[in-house]
């Protein structure tokens, strides 16, 4: 095909997510409650999720329909664009053949919407009349917020207090839907109060926000919690994404031999990759490869044991590739980036060896976007970059003409600032010495 | 069609630029040289523009093929959805059925790069090194600086003083493309100077930051200006909006009853609505609606006349509806509206009642956008909000389910501390004097 985006019908968006779990070629690890020790039960969830999702959690079905309320709504930007990025392999004097697919044509701008929409209807249906979640640089706040004003719920959103003053447009977004934004840690819960009491000028982390969200989500009965990220249900909604890169890459006759995401919590890789990884079994000659920043490494340099998800220890444990749930990563301008573990199913195939992990620093990955921008004409979202770095080093490096596919995660239009930054010559690396890992490693839960 | 967006392929992208001269029912008054006090010609233009953009300027022939080159940067995003607004009819419970062109799809976010892609290759070809150019809010100064670097032009923006400090995400952008942005009036230009040493603090305006442009142009042999509204080919640029939204129509097997777009220069409604010219003359029931701010209402309180556009006086005398070059409209945040006059084009169709005028202040355009943003999730642009807030009108009044077809001109994703500041309630509205008016009328030039 000689286009230069394939972008389907809306007759393409998928009609059920995909269950990779039913496709797994090992067994993997259940979440803890860590009050028994035992495998985690449905009930031990239902203070802040509802049943609906819960099912989802722990299903092993290989397809779950999309209803038709989220695919309507799904349908105001769906099927996102595959795009060939001819001007950056010209740019590059590569042979490779680089696609994105564009999930910052979301209307909140990166592919968290995707969830956002799928968790606050099924809380809808189950009654709930508030969600209360986190955010760090404010993609997932701004998303749920849409998708609660889609169904009238209301939402808070504990936003990490340095993304607070930090990134003020993602907080107006989320006021524009609607949403109370509270900057974490707060007075409001006592996870909140605690950390204060010990550190006044605290500037928050995504950890702690999590604790926060959760508390208020567990004490009040109308309200739930909604993540965006980590959990299975959450990268089961975003498998609509690689569903739809499958299709549209049968469309340009490719057959990809690089897949290449950015990781945090794993929701934009997971959503991409697994309706790949049974091509991956089939043919392991396909890479599938996750982004990480050096500042906050938990593929790559962290360990693959139980850990909390939270900073409070108020989550059930999951076996994931951690740097410890007290870890503080530095103050990197992804912030979505900066969560110490990893989704246990993007851990499990880390660990199986599905999949590979790459890190880079800060300024490398700026300077990717940069070029990205300069050729492709969008400003990728600092996450983002780390996707687009990875990407064009596999392309400057091929010889025989691969064909690479990018998860386009997120627009960068509400992080200029950094770029400001970035431009000016005021960003840095930072070095993560191996006795800080070792430091925060040394808190994992025992049981 | 049951579909929420029509899309097109890339071969639907039009490959001529349409031009409604050849096309209206009178004769346009030609522009005159102020020197001479003659229509002007072919050569008073040739310091600034390449020769072919003055043939395109002064043509009359229909069709104008549209370059392969730049129908190939085209193709990075057009054709541009036309999506139904099937939220925002289900909120006003109106029997409208609303659409809207969303030419927020572009790389910088609005319709300005259609003409700053064609601009900058025309004056690539002619040899030209760099461009300057004006902005206010920053939409076009942002779409230059992208097509500069698209075709490795060099590029300096003048960004009128005010939004150089208040709006630094689109400065931002621009940096990022490789521009040198300067704060106009500057020390650059003699222009600049001479307006300083009247008024050191002075915050700048459009017309001064064109004429500040205009003079580096004129006097350096190897750079050309451009322009990013007012002026027959950059209005002929823009057709393709159209034409697009002429097919997309078709796909959804509608046609138009009102046609909205808002109006600064005229450039996203005169390239959006002259391709419905033919349809309008043919069956007078078509409506077709120019809306602009209160605050810079050139069509509803201007007078038809001949005007320089811009301040120091350098731009040939067009007639067109103005408020007189030296009007200096108030801080609303729709900065791109902020112009005294109007293309020439657009203010012939409305001298011959062809196209209708509304005007609206700025608070009900900012409750418009929030309506829309929360129906839609798409922020729309300041400017693009005065033509939604006129589309919501017509639907609520509306008993007989018409189809309103809006000019979505841009996002407000870099707009989002104007939101802020309506949401907190610091927004006003302006009031605007018939004596201002009047006292700016009297400016105008005599020849």
């Amino acid at each position: 095909m000689n286009e230069y985006k394939a972008i389907l019908s809306e007759k393409d968006i998928p009609r059920e997510w995909y269950n990779v779990v039913a496709d797994l070629p090992f067994d993997l690890p259940a979440p803890i409650n860590p009050a028994t020790g035992k495998p985690l039960k449905k009930e031990d969830l239902s203070a802040i999720f509802p049943a609906s999702l819960i099912e989802q959690e722990m299903s092993r079905k290989r397809w779950i329909g999309i209803p038709d309320e989220v695919r309507d709504i799904y349908r105001q930007w769906r099927p996102t664009p595959l795009r060939r990025a001819r001007q950056l392999e010209k740019f590059l004097k590569t042979k490779s053949r680089i696609y994105f697919k564009d999930e910052s044509a979301s209307p909140t701008g990166s592919h968290k919407t995707n969830t956002a929409v799928a968790q606050a209807y099924y809380n809808k249906k189950a009654g709930i009349k508030k969600l209360s979640t986190e955010t760090g640089a404010g993609q997932w706040g701004a998303a749920l917020s849409y998708a609660c004003n889609a169904f009238s719920l209301a939402c808070r959103v504990y936003m990490v207090k340095v993304s607070f003053h930090q990134k003020p447009f993602r907080k107006s977004l989320m006021h524009i839907w609607g949403s109370d934004v509270v900057a974490s840690p707060s007075e409001l819960t006592e996870s909140g109060r605690m950390i204060l009491k010990k550190e006044p000028h605290c500037q928050g982390s995504l950890g702690i926000a999590i604790s926060e969200a959760v508390e208020e989500a567990a004490k009040n009965k109308h309200t739930n919690y909604a993540l965006g990220s980590v959990l299975n249900h959450v990268l089961l909604h975003q498998t609509i994404i690689g569903q739809e890169a499958r299709k549209q890459l049968k469309a340009f006759e490719e057959k990809p031999d690089y897949l290449v995401a950015c990781v945090g919590g794993g929701s934009n890789f997971g959503g991409f990759v697994f309706p790949f990884i049974k091509d991956k079994i089939k043919n392991n000659a396909l890479n599938i490869i996750a982004v990480e920043p050096t500042a906050c490494p938990s593929l790559t340099r962290g360990i693959y044991d139980y850990d909390f998800g939270d900073t409070a220890r108020l989550t059930p444990l999951l076996k994931m590739f951690t740097l410890g749930h007290n870890f503080m990563p530095a103050g990197i301008h992804a912030g979505g980036l900066r969560y110490h573990g990893c989704s246990p199913l993007v851990s499990a195939l880390h660990d199986n060896g599905l999949i590979q992990a790459r890190a880079f620093n800060q300024l490398e990955v700026f300077k990717a976007a940069i070029i990205f921008a300069k050729t492709e004409g969008i400003v990728p979202a600092p996450e983002t970059s780390h996707a687009v770095k990875a990407a064009i080093d596999i392309a400057r490096q091929d010889k025989k003409g691969k064909c690479i596919v990018v998860c386009f995660s997120g627009h960068g239009f509400l992080d200029l600032a950094s770029y400001d930054k970035f431009l000016s010559g005021e960003l840095k690396n930072y070095a993560l010495p191996l006795c800080e890992i070792k430091k925060a490693l040394k808190d994992l839960p025992k049981f």
